[in-house]
Formats: C-alpha cells, sequence, structure tokens
C-alpha cells in the first residue's frame, strides 16, 4: 500500500526539455498548517520532482541539500513543479525548481523558488564525528500530539500524519507556560510506518510545532528561507528532531532544527529564517 | 578614494528587461584563495548585482538572506552576473542570481547559482533575544595574518585585504598543531579601513581560514552550499567572527559562522556544506 507521504509525493510528468522538466501534482487538506500547506511538504514535492528528473537522465538520487525561498503560502490543489539541471558532474547533481499554482486570475503564481544537490550518501557515510543527540524523555512519557491544545491540533491536519510525541521539558507551551529557552524537542515517525529516507527527513526538519511557541510566540512565524543539509541515511524507527533558536528581533528570527535517527547518528540539520510579529507592548 | 571591496563590487549594466537584468564585472587576483577567486567575493557579488536591479525598481535594499550553489570554481577575469527578480512585496523582494565566466571553448560556464531576499533591516532592528559573543583574546593578543605559515598566506591573497587576527586558541593549525575541536575564531575588518554593511557580512562570513584547518583537515575543503543570513546593520569597527563545525564524515562538513558587530550584537550567521577528502588511512 502506497504511503500517506509517497501519494502526496505523487508527480505526473508534464514536460520534458534539454536539462528541463515539469511535473504536475496535488497539494490536499492532509498537510496543512492554518490556511496554508506545510512548507515541509512543498519542499519535499520540489526536490522530489528534481530527483524524478536526475533519475531519468543517470544523475544522482541522494538529496545532500536543498535552499528554497518562500515566495507564497501553497494551498489545496493542483501544483506544477517546473526543474532545471544546472550541473551534473562526477560527485554532485544541482538543480533548481519552482513550485506554482494558478492563482485567482488564472495566472501562475510562484510558491517556492528552491535549489538543491543530490550526491550519493553512501559514498561518504563514514561518520568521523557527530553531534551528540539530545537527552529527553523517551517517547512514551512524551505528549502525544492527542495532548495538545485543540486550537493548534484543529488547524493543523498535518498532525494527523504523524507520530509526533514532544519532551515535557518544551512542552510549557501546551499549557500557557512556554520555557523562554528557546527549544522544541520531539519524536517522530510517519503514522503509517513509512521508513525515513532523505525527502523524508526534509520535511521532518520543518515537521514540530515552531519553537517560536517556546518563546511564547503563538501566531504564525511564516518561513522566508529555509535550508536543510542530509548528513547521512536514515535506519528505521523513531527519528529525534531538536529545535533551537538564539536569536531575536522584532521582526526576524531563526529556527535550528537537527535530526538524529534511532543509532543516534546526527542525520539531517537546517536553519530557517522566519518572520514573526511581536506587538511594540509585549 | 573608492575601497578595495567596492572596487572588486564594480558592475557595469548590460542588459535589463522585465524583471531581469545582467551586469559585467572583473575577478582580479587580489582576492584568491588557492587557485580559485574566494567564494565570499563571488557571493558579495552575485547580490551586489540583484541590489543594483532592485534599486533601479525602488525594491528593498538591505540582504537578509542568500543561498549559493556552487557549480564551478571562479577564476580571475570577467564575469557576467543575471538576475531575476521573483518577488517584491511590501516587507521583501526576492530574486534569483547566475555567476558565469567564459569557458575554454568561449561558452559561459556558469559559476554559482543562487537566490536571495532583501527587505530592511532598520525595520526589525530591535534585539529581544541574542546569542552572546564568544570570549576571544582582545585584537593585539591574536595572530595577525603575517604570523600564518607562508604556505597558507602565499596561496591566499585574500588576506593581504584584510586585517585578521586569529584567536590564539584556535591557531593551533598554524603550528601543526590543531585543537581538534573544530573551532576558528578571529577579529576581521577590511584591511583599508571600509565599513562593515551587509555585503561586507556576506563576504566576511567565508573569509577565515576554513574551520577544517582546526581539525587538521588541510586541504581544500570546496563549499558546495553556502547560506547566510544578516540579522542586524552592523556597527563599524571590528568583526568577531566564530567558526565552529560539529559533524563530519569521510566525505562532508557543515561550516557554521557566526559575526557579532563591535557593539557585541548578533548580526550574521551562516552554515555552509563542503567537501572534505580525508584519506582512508587517516
Amino acid at each position: 500500500m502506497t504511503s500517506e507521504f509517497d501519494l502526496a509525493m505523487d508527480l505526473a510528468p508534464r514536460t520534458a526539455g534539454a536539462g528541463c522538466a515539469s511535473f504536475t501534482g496535488r497539494f490536499t487538506h492532509e498537510w496543512m498548517i492554518g490556511n496554508a500547506v506545510n512548507g515541509g511538504v512543498v519542499m519535499s514535492l520540489a526536490t522530489t520532482a528534481l530527483q524524478r528528473q536526475l533519475a531519468g537522465s543517470g544523475g544522482h538520487q541522494d538529496l545532500l541539500a536543498f535552499s528554497g525561498y518562500f515566495l507564497t503560502p501553497s494551498a489545496p490543489g493542483e501544483v506544477v513543479v517546473e526543474t532545471t539541471v544546472l550541473r551534473s558532474g562526477r560527485t554532485l547533481s544541482t538543480g533548481q525548481m519552482s513550485v506554482s499554482q494558478t492563482g485567482p486570475d488564472a495566472q501562475p503564481v510562484e510558491r517556492l523558488r528552491a535549489l538543491a544537490s543530490f550526491g550519493d550518501l553512501d559514498a561518504s557515510a563514514e561518520v568521523l564525528r557527530s553531534a551528540a543527540p539530545p537527552l529527553m524523555a523517551p517517547p512514551e512519557q512524551c505528549l502525544a500530539t492527542e495532548q495538545l491544545p485543540p486550537s493548534f491540533l484543529n488547524a493543523t491536519s498535518l498532525l494527523e500524519r504523524l507520530d509526533l510525541r514532544i519532551d515535557p521539558a518544551t512542552a510549557g507551551w501546551a499549557s500557557g507556560k512556554p520555557s523562554g529557552k528557546g527549544e522544541m524537542r520531539g519524536w517522530l515517525r510517519l503514522r503509517d510506518g513509512r521508513a525515513p529516507d532523505p525527502t523524508v527527513l526534509l520535511f521532518a526538519l520543518d515537521a514540530l510545532p515552531p519553537v517560536a511557541f517556546d518563546l511564547g510566540i503563538l501566531g504564525w512565524a511564516p518561513t522566508l528561507e529555509f535550508t536543510g543539509h542530509v548528513r547521512g541515511r536514515p535506519a528505521s524507527g523513531w527519528l529525534q528532531v531538536a529545535l533551537t533558536s538564539e536569536n531575536l528581533t522584532r521582526g526576524l528570527m531563526e529556527e535550528d532544527a537537527r535530526i538524529w535517527d534511532s543509532t543516534g547518528r546526527l542525520v539531517a540539520q537546517s536553519r530557517q529564517l522566519c518572520g514573526v510579529r511581536i506587538p511594540a507592548t509585549s
């Protein structure tokens, strides 16, 4: 049976030219956060399209690096991904992606412009140094998504696709007591058992509640720019995801994410720059 | 008198169309590291071109975020930067850059493909949280570039443009004794007194000797992907730059950079993914 995640990544070839290709897919109401399609789904769909194009030309197949600039929020409905291979070398293939949807005036509106490099994770698999996974409560002592505030749960259909357990030490926001440290940690796996791979890791880097919640910033913090690196092929089982943020102005903050697989190996990390609205009175 | 940095950023308009523009510039032997033009100069030139295009259309002028994928090494000589504005909104302007040079067969060879967002740093200036600057020896107790090994100095004309003082605690590599911690720290300013601004910060994020040196990896560690965020308008004076790296495989490592200005405010941070060659016998 095809997993929910793979269904969301389903793409039909549309056009193919010299170094360029386009694909059509569909965003559904199943992967929403607030009124927008989750950014991780948009990024993963974009890289899946580029991966498909690279597969057709014998290019590399393991996502190593992704950078995306979000231009407008994505909505449920048809989506077009245009891809361009910029360079296919011996160890890396690099390309560009543009995700767009049809706007109210029937013109295409660009959602995301992105760049990514693919390589061979097995060629650089041996770990010489690695950040240690964070100390956190085991999954069964964490907050399950069902225990999150209904106001958040109901606006986030995405959470129904996930088995997410939030470390109680970073879940104070759920009961109105954010720690103020700028931390969010959780165990994550896809609810239908779909095993993690580099594309799932890219999605997982942006799947936890925003670290802004732990600073008491509960409004929408839209991602302006997101860059993720995949550093290893993840083992099956739980992913351990830790978010941090150190720098906040009245307009911008960063959210750093790190993911360890079930063997304790760091397999992905990211940083995103988010816009925040903080009233001058707070 | 025009500063050396501004001379390196000099661009002549070439073409301009609907949302697109191109500029010509020149890479010189003055900003080399090894056999290639320093990546920071390439990135800063790209953003300078986009900034110029945005200026022509009333777009935002402060660099906030930059992501670049390095496709081939840049060489001294003429360079073309093509820019495209993807979106100009109320708070952000986002665009794409392509840097290319003419190859041996007279065809253009792309050096860098990049995306960037510009905004208004003054609109989000107030700092609510900030990482503290690192403790390090004062500039006069640090290693000046003249004290670095001649083998490195002679290959790095870039250093002649800089007043760089390396914290002795992270300068062990210069005498064959790298700390192994994955740290590099220094004080940095442009030697001719040119004050820092967002474009200089982007350059400065990639201007120190590679953090790989502190791990005993002295070979070339080419940047595959680089993303930098400018978080504040820098005050004049010394910049404090700190590099770290935590994750290393036999093929890839990350280099994180943070910059504080002379008031102790974090004004920029970046992460780059670098390729590394480590013999299996080491």
